[in-house]
């Protein structure tokens, strides 16, 4: 059984998108965009290096974004794409603006916070997220692994 | 044995004043100050009502403005106080920040991430966060206590 359909493929290859301005940036790419109605409301990619703040990342950007877009914290029916597993701040924002599902790409066996160190999906918090991975994982391990091998450069 | 010294009530008292702007607001309380060399860098509180955005915590805005005015994300030799216990996002924030110690009031059973339905600070990450807390519980909790018999009006 396939997990992902085309519309899935799409997305991410959006938020891969956003990965690589962050490669270009010299942060690791990592992107993400948040959709609503099979439309993309907000792009969001890591900025910390860029921005030389560690709480900048793709996720925290594409939410705030979709927050001043629907004027509401609330991102009802919206679904985010996002290359690499949310860290454990990520999930906590994503919980907290309740959205209806999360895809991923590939994991982050350090800082993950859903099927890494941390499983915070499975604390039972009133809110439910959905979540599915490995889509287009090897196309974003592979721009990872470039950017780290450059990086030791 | 007495966990806190005069400095800990000291700067929770500051703390406080800062959940105190948020109770005004219409806010949940929840106020936040971090420390360097005995000295406060920063404050921050609950802004999630009066901006509209659930990513708005106390924690989170001193982080960002700790971050601004030291031109370093990694908050070294910091220390937060802050009302109530953090959520799993802003123990995230705090771990990306390498703060050194955190001392918080209350415990917040439900989103906590240090002794709640969480325990984040057990996941041996590479950095550590020493953590106290029950400092001036007491008045914290009955500052919440009565914003939500206000808010229930």
């Amino acid at each position: 059984m396939n997990l992902f359909n085309n519309w899935d493929v799409y997305f991410m290859k959006k938020a891969i998108s956003q990965a690589l301005i962050s490669y270009d940036n010299g942060d690791v790419p990592v992107g993400a965009v948040i959709v609503k109605d099979n439309e993309i409301i907000s792009y969001g990619r890591n900025r910390k290096e860029e921005k030389r703040n560690a709480l900048l990342h793709a996720e925290i950007e594409a939410l705030n974004k979709a927050i001043k877009i629907l004027g509401d914290w609330r991102l009802k029916g919206c679904k985010m794409y996002v290359t690499c597993e949310p860290c454990i701040m990520c999930v906590g924002a994503l919980l907290h603006c309740r959205l209806d599902e999360i895809v991923f790409g590939v994991n982050e066996p350090k800082f993950g916070g859903v099927i890494s160190n941390a499983r915070l999906f499975d604390i039972p918090y009133n809110h439910k997220i959905r979540y599915k991975y490995g889509l287009l994982a090897d196309e974003i391990k592979n721009i990872m692994q470039q950017f780290f091998k450059e990086l030791r450069k």
